[in-house]
């Protein structure tokens, strides 16, 4: 790996500084935080995953919000009717489908400076429709005009899919539906038009194993109906084989558009869930559909915190605030923790190996 | 099975009726066949599935659409990298990826009655571009004002997805792009503005199996940009648990939106592919969003020509024209012949068990 120097580097949010949603859970994880500038600092909305804290011997409990009673419960699912596929994921034999261990929703969390937390008492996103009821996951924030619009994951029965809410203060929000079906994640939002349509990157991801997952780009009139599906991006390298995806929102530099993008080093037949890194991408400016270049990975799990929690071994931006020289940088590290780390936006463009 | 009675039913086309597209390859399958009725008759858009007739002990020939080269080229690849995953796709032992051993395209038949075959030598739709290097499948069309827009589905390195043509003459046709990124397939357009937006069925997959493949809704203001997601309808029975797919373009009537849908009955654990059979739908005028009802299975592979062939058991929807008091489904079946079957409008609507 070709690490670029970190300028500054924090760990901001641990699981345990964040109070349960209940008395009977405990917050296994506080990561994966969407982050925007706002005239107040930096707001982050950061991914919370939880699950309860009772323990039935023989059983898997298997959490979900629930649209009958409005409430979250728990399905107790005998070991012996089910197995595990990772940490994080049960199958159940009977379906053949599987289930998650951990129930996650948003929570608004402030800072001033950018590099320390001052406030968790933000208002949060929870599990609200039925696509959601399996949690709501690693959103993105693009400012768009005086909106914020948020890029969220929804998992349920339904699948994997992302959909759009927006906020103008981030204490209430306003769902906008299911934006790309399923399956698809790390959609991200461009925060300008490009000519007369908005841009998004996204990561959709088939049964058919006819790919690994790739990076796409398409276009929408008003943010909510998307077309123009094109490829951009796949992973080449040792580093970023097992699969890819978007960051967060794209920057505008002289040079190009600036993103940064995730890399699995995953293989075919390994076990486990592989690395996660980082790269940086650069789209071209009039026409973002055309990829001006990218790097090798430039940023990796070193750290302890990076490299021991739930999944070991991942960073994940998945937000960016611009400084004049600099960018923050905010990610999920291991599944499990929110941190910050600062780059010079200068290696970052010259890490990128023009096509 | 309830069985609607055949009033009338037909095998049109058998893969030895059409030359092949070149005199080393031979075709495999005329099946899966999109109808509409035009002023001179009824246009089919059949998917023709060809393979090359060369053999090579200890190799597996997967034949491709080559960009570079703007023609077909033949991958031979040794029996011992591969494996079959079932009798149309194998699985590459290195990458975990798989291929398609045969190649499709599309190709226009006429016939005046819609009961037998006048012409085989229309135009054809084939692999172009490289979201269509594996293959162009599945096709749909549906009148809107003059012009026919033909939803099919392309399968290349980049996954499955769904693509829109258009065409006025049946002669030349215009691509418009992917509009339903991977996995996506049975792309369905209804035949009128609903409101002010466009109407689809569709059937998203992804990879992780929270989900059976289930029939989702979508609007459009254009055709090209798609959004509202919506579930629509999931398997439930014990011959559609499998999965489900819209099969033609849905038909007013004055109790609702008519569609033929396909199941299958494959359950977890079952070898082979299940058996395909199809059921009946009926969604709200004015809101489709809305499923009125749907029936059980009512229409199965019963002739010789559905339980024998490429894939055996399966009947496959694809095309709907109306008559006075009838309609005629064309259809696929066994993924070889194309067919055609007479139902009535009345049974079919009688059929429906409202919910």
């Amino acid at each position: 790996m070709n690490a670029i120097p970190r300028l500054f580097n924090a760990c901001l949010l641990r699981p345990g500084d964040l109070p349960p949603s209940r008395n009977d859970w405990e917050v296994i994880g506080a990561f994966n935080p969407a982050a925007v500038a706002t005239g107040e600092g930096v707001v982050l909305l950061v991914r919370v995953a939880e699950r309860p804290t009772a323990r039935k011997p023989g059983f898997v409990a298997l959490p979900r919000w629930d649209m009958g009673v409005n409430d979250v419960v728990i399905d107790w699912v005998r070991e012996s009717a089910s197995e595990p596929v990772d940490v994080r994921v049960v199958k159940l034999k009977e379906t053949g489908l599987v289930r998650l261990n951990f129930l996650s929703h948003l929570r608004v969390v402030h800072s001033r400076d950018g590099r320390s937390i001052d406030a968790i008492d933000g208002a949060r996103l929870e599990p609200a429709n039925e696509y959601e009821e399996f949690g709501v996951e690693d959103p993105r924030i693009t400012r768009l005009g005086d909106t914020f619009f948020i890029t969220y994951v929804a998992v349920s029965r339904h699948g994997v899919a992302t959909a759009l809410a927006s906020t103008r203060d981030f204490k209430s929000f306003q769902r906008r539906g299911i934006i790309f079906c399923l399956e698809n994640k790390d959609v991200v939002l461009f925060p300008e038009k490009i000519g007369d349509r908005y841009h998004a990157l996204h990561r959709p991801t088939g049964s058919a194993a006819f790919t690994k997952p790739e990076i796409w780009l398409a276009s929408s009139p008003d943010l909510v109906h998307w077309g123009g599906h094109q490829h951009l991006l796949g992973g080449a390298g040792a580093w970023d084989a097992g699969r890819v995806g978007a960051g967060p929102p794209p920057l505008r530099t002289r040079e190009g558009w600036l993103g940064l993008y995730h890399g699995n080093s995953r293989r075919e037949g390994d076990a486990g869930i592989g690395h996660y890194s980082s790269g940086v991408l650069l789209l071209d400016l009039e026409n973002p559909r055309r990829l001006v270049g990218a790097s090798g990975p430039i940023f990796g799990p070193e750290r302890e915190f990076e490299r021991n929690g739930y999944v070991p071994n991942v960073v994940f931006p998945t937000g960016i605030v611009e400084r004049e020289e600099t960018l923050l940088v905010y990610y999920g590290a291991a599944d499990t923790f929110t941190a910050v780390v600062e780059f010079s936006r200068r290696e970052l463009l010259n890490s990128v190996r023009r096509m």
